[in-house]
């Protein structure tokens, strides 16, 4: 298995469980949390493929990929009320799938040989628009709008991250790690300290 | 013309209706009932088609769709102050649009030789994306989000009915029928009799 | 530089600051300003690409069209502030943008030689989508529900106009000239002097 096969799995399998766990907030029936884990867990990557022309969409080619989010589905669906805070975990669960799916994205893009501009907006594209997907059915605040958080941003700065690795020669290997490490730790950063950017307020015209 | 370009035809034609419907909720203006009706009436099979890669768009290889929907909206703009209730009658067209969008979606999957998890995926994505993108424009709550209603469940169901007619070997034409039929049934249940699948309801996490 | 990059240049830059003006209005930080300006500028000009199944989306074709709206976000989160009204100036400047799209949108189509109502349709998409996904993400009321202003009103009748020039044998010059002001008149006058069309008002049953 490819490192870019294995790498959509575990943020297929990760965004699957975020967005059953946003179907359990919803209260839907089964199919339900199977409808909403697989638009959350396909979305981003599946952007991705159609916009860089692939000939088959990945979850086309490898229909097994719907088996992974149907088992999350089931999975959610009978354990999530053993969960003490259902959108804790999926705060969690989404931060590592961001961090996943953020070099998936690097990943395909690196090896159809796009312009590092394209490999960017490549990673933060597959990292972010499965749960931009997921909030917007679902009425949440989407994720990518919580007054600062870092959360493109996390993204950006992963996606940047293997760039420059790839730039000093480092292995894809290499790259792809920094690239999961850099989106999550900024990520989860967020989530448990607080870090931020500044973010724009609006003041009084100047005199 | 083939069964596909029916189906097509007929989902097409009352999504459009449902789609007006919601404009008409909305108060817009003759151009705005049109656009949301087109909207709503090719959504689904528009991302069917760029997720199979055909080579174009079923509405724009045939534009006349587009002329359906722009019938469909004036009809609605000039006689819907006539309905008693404009949402009832939304959710009953969008009863019979699932239920002949979802055999659209699995035909055409299944003329492409695609395998079942895609022909049942297909389906489901057919029959409830034009309906999802209306109600995220124009605000409404998402039918596949109401609670406890068959939807997404009756379109799922659906497809199932038609895999397992053409595996049972019946011809296409049996498959696709009992695939409306069983659509159309679970859909209507919801609305009138409140079928529902259990749901899933947090509880206390156990002792 | 041919006309077609010209105008989606300009409806790239324009729209992207209407994108990070709404960045603004939810408080995010610089990368959300870039986030949110990008998807504006460019997702009706990819859904377009997309539709009509070009060999590239235009920004994967030229990376620079994410240059111009990177600048732009950085442009607004470092001047917004100067601004008396943020949500007027971002009327205002999507007016502009919806001017230029529309026309980016009908060109397209025209060079790939589509018949006319794909050239009509290609002309409102272009216009409209950015700004409706703008909307959507940032939990705006969509600018194209706003009633009775005159907004995919004014890109069908710009559409319209262009096709109705070259019908008349105009230069593709004059014909774009015309799709422009054409767009730009309509929505502006909606805007400063409340120009509208009829809109649908539910009225009691007739005895």
């Amino acid at each position: 298995m490819t490192a870019l096969a294995l790498l959509d799995y575990a943020s297929v399998a990760v965004f699957a469980l975020t967005g059953a766990l946003a179907a359990s907030r919803a209260q839907l029936d089964l199919v339900g949390f199977a409808f909403i884990a697989s638009l959350t867990a396909v979305g981003g990557g599946t952007l991705r493929d159609v916009l860089l022309n692939r000939d088959a969409v990945f979850w086309i080619a490898q229909p097994a990929y719907i088996g992974v989010t149907a088992s999350a589905a089931l999975l959610v669906f009978f354990t999530a009320h053993l969960l003490e805070s259902r959108y804790r975990a999926l705060l969690w669960l989404d931060s590592l799938a961001l961090a996943v799916a953020v070099p998936a994205g690097v990943s395909l893009a690196l090896s159809l040989n796009q312009p590092a501009p394209i490999v960017l907006i490549m990673g933060i594209i597959t990292g972010t628009f499965g749960g931009l997907m997921r909030d917007v059915v679902c009425n949440e605040v989407p994720l990518v709008l919580k007054q600062g958080e870092l959360y493109v941003t996390a993204a950006f700065a992963g996606s940047a991250a293997a760039l420059i690795a790839q730039a000093l020669d480092h292995s894809a290997l290499v790259a792809l790690t920094a690239c999961a490490l850099t989106t999550w730790a900024l990520r989860a950063g967020s989530l448990a300290f607080g870090w931020r950017l500044p973010v724009y307020k609006s003041r009084p015209p100047r005199q």
